[in-house]
C-alpha cells in the first residue's frame, strides 16, 4: 500500500495528527502487512499495539517493528484478528486497518474487521476509518473507448471491430478498475452505502442495493457509457472538537489512489444530453462461493415508466414536489391531531 | 496481441513481403484470435486459409473475416489445431502462428503447434516462424532494485528494508517480466536454446538446459543483479534468395514489445568490474503438473572452481586456446592417418 501516497498519508496525518487520542491506548491494526499503521500509532504514542497479520509476511512485519525500534510496543501476531486471543482477555482502545478493496467491497476483509471489533474493541473504542461511503455516478468512457473499443475499428488497413464488441462484451462478466476523469462524469454523485464502522453489522455488507434516478450534467450532447463507483472513507473520533478528522477520497475529483475507479460498462454507448433523466438499479451481492468476491448487476430503467423512489433527486417537477413536501413535513413539529396512532394489540 | 506494433509488423512483413510464398497456397493460421494473421494471408494471395481457434472467440474471429470480405478464403475452424481434421485429409503449405511466451516457453502453445506441424503440414511445407532462439546475459537491474528494493529503505522516516528483502525473496519463486535496458546488460547475450520449427520434436522442449561462462563488461565497477532472458524469431523460408526474411526480437537493445524481458532476480547483489569471469547453469523445466509452466533453475558456477564447457567462450586462456584448437581442427581436412575407428565388436 505505501506507493499509494494519498492512503498512506490519510492514515498517517489521522494519526499522528491525532496524538491525543493514542497516547497510553491500546491499538489492534488488522492485516498490518508491512507494519506501517502499527509504526505510525507507536510513533503516536500508543501504550500496545497488536500488529495482527494472517499471512506469513508476519515475519517480515516483526523484523520492520525491531529495526525501527518498536518492539517493546509492538506486537506482531500471527493469525486472524477474529480468531486470536489477547492476553488475560485484553480489549482495544482503537482498531486501525486498511481493508478497503475496489468498490470498497471486493477482495475486501470488512468481515474479519467487523467481527474482531465485536470480539476485541471495548464498549467505547474507535474504529479507524470510523465511516466508508460508496458512490455512483453516470458516465462516459473516453480512454477506455479510444483504448479497447474504438481502437479495433481501422488496424492495419483492416476493420476489427467486432474484437471491439467482444471487448465490450466482455465486461458484462467483469467491471473495470480504471481512472474516470471529473470531466467525464455525467451526473452528480448518488450515494449507494454508508457504512458507520461502529455499528455496521457483518450481515449488513451481504448486500448493498440502490435504485435512483438522476440528471444529466454536460455542455453538449455526448455518450452515457458507464456507471462509475468509487468511496470515500472517514477517520473521525466521538469527540470531533478534540481531534482532527481525516478524509480519503478515491472520487475522481481526488489525487489518484491504486483503487482508481471501478466502471461498470454499458453494453452499448446511449447518447445524452444536459438535464436527461437517467435510472438505474444496483445491486451488490456477495458471492455464495467466494466469500471476498461480489455479483454487481446493473439495469437501467426508464425515468418515464419505471417507479421513482420516494424521496428522489432527480429533479423531474413531481420528485420535487414531493421531497419538498416531505422536508416541510420533517421540520414542522406535529399538530395536536396530527398522528393517530393505530395498534391491533389488546387494549 | 494489436497493440503490440513490433509484434504485429514483424508478421504483416513477413507475410505481405512475401507474397509470391503465399499465391494459391493453403494456410493454416494456429491460435488465430482475432484473426489479423489470417486476413494478411488472405491480403497475400493465399488460395485457403483456415483460422484455428480453440477457445470461443473464434466467433468473432469469423465476424471479423466476414467484415472484411474474406470468408471466401478464411474459414474460421473452432477446435485445437492438433485434434481438427482438415476436409478429405488435406494438408496446407505454410503454418503461421504467434506462439511465444514469455521467456518464449511460458504459457506457449509450442506443443501444439507442433504436433499441428505432424499432422497437417505438407513434407516441403513451412513454418512462420521458422525459427526461434532463446539468449541469456548477465545484468544490473535499475529500476527493479528501485521500484521494490530500495524504495522500502526510507519511507515516511522509516526503515521498512525487510520488505525490499521480502520482494528479493519472492523473486527466487517467479521470475519478473520487466524492461531491461540495452545498458543494463553486463554481458554478451549467450545463447540458451536453438529452435528450428521444420525439425524441433515435441520432447526437445520438455528442458533446455544451459551452462555458461561469460566475462562482464562494464564501463565501471557495478552490481551483478540478474540473469535476463529474451528471444528472436526469424521468419525464413527454404529458397532464401526468392524471399525477404524477418527478424523479431525481443532483446533489450530493440524495441519494447509486451513481452518485455524475463529476470531471473540474484538473490542479492554481486560486485562486479570490467572482465570479471561469471558462469551459471540454466535449466527450463516443463512442469509436469502444469504443462503450460516451466520451472526455471540458476545455479551460479564458480569459474575458479567450476569446470568450463567445451568449447567455452568465456575469454579465459585456458578456454581461448581450446577453442582456438577445435576452430582450427574443424576447419583442416581429415589427414588420412588422422582418426582411427576402434570397435568394440565382433571384426
Amino acid at each position: 500500500m505505501l506507493k499509494d501516497v494519498s492512503r498512506t498519508e490519510a492514515y498517517q496525518k489521522a494519526i499522528l495528527g491525532n496524538k491525543e487520542q493514542f497516547e497510553g491506548k491500546i491499538v489492534m491494526d488488522i492485516g498490518a502487512g508491512t507494519g506501517i499503521l502499527s509504526l505510525f500509532c507507536a510513533q503516536a504514542g500508543a501504550a500496545k499495539v497488536y500488529a495482527v497479520e494472517a499471512s506469513g509476511l508476519a515475519n517480515v512485519t516483526r523484523e520492520v517493528v525491531a529495526k525501527n525500534g518498536f518492539s517493546h510496543v509492538i506486537e506482531v501476531v500471527h493469525g486472524k484478528a477474529e480468531e486470536i486471543d489477547l492476553p488475560e482477555g485484553a480489549k482495544v482502545d482503537v482498531i486501525v486497518s486498511e481493508w478497503m478493496g475496489f468498490y470498497l467491497l471486493h477482495e475486501s476483509m470488512l468481515e474479519s474487521v467487523l467481527l474482531a471489533r465485536d470480539k476485541h474493541l471495548k464498549p467505547d473504542g474507535v474504529m479507524l476509518p470510523s465511516k466508508a461511503t460508496l458512490y455512483a455516478a453516470a458516465c462516459r468512457l473516453g480512454q477506455f473507448y479510444t483504448e479497447q473499443v474504438d481502437f479495433w475499428k481501422d488496424l492495419y488497413g483492416l476493420d476489427l471491430s467486432p474484437v471491439g464488441q467482444a471487448v465490450l462484451d466482455s465486461k458484462r462478466c467483469k467491471p473495470e478498475v480504471a481512472v474516470v476523469k471529473a470531466d467525464e462524469l455525467l451526473s452528480a454523485p448518488v450515494q449507494i452505502a454508508d457504512f458507520d464502522l461502529a455499528w455496521l453489522g457483518p450481515d449488513e455488507i451481504e448486500r448493498v442495493h440502490s435504485r435512483a434516478f438522476t440528471s444529466v450534467v454536460c455542455d453538449e450532447p455526448t455518450e452515457y457509457q458507464g456507471v462509475c463507483l468509487w468511496f470515500d472513507c472517514a477517520f473521525e473520533w466521538p469527540d470531533r472538537m478534540a481531534s482532527s478528522p481525516v478524509k480519503l477520497s478515491t472520487s475522481p475529483s481526488s489525487a489518484a489512489t491504486h483503487w482508481k475507479q471501478t466502471i461498470i460498462v454499458l453494453p452499448s454507448s446511449i447518447q445524452v444530453e444536459e438535464g436527461d433523466l437517467i435510472g438505474w438499479e444496483l445491486t451488490l451481492n456477495r458471492s455464495p462461493e467466494h466469500r471476498r468476491r461480489y455479483q454487481i448487476e446493473l439495469n437501467l430503467l426508464d425515468p418515464e415508466e419505471d417507479e421513482h423512489p420516494v424521496p428522489c433527486s432527480c429533479g423531474q417537477a413531481r420528485c420535487v414536489v414531493i421531497s419538498a413536501f416531505m422536508a416541510k413535513a420533517d421540520q414542522e413539529p406535529l399538530p395536536d391531531d396530527g398522528v393517530d396512532v393505530f395498534s391491533t394489540g389488546p387494549q
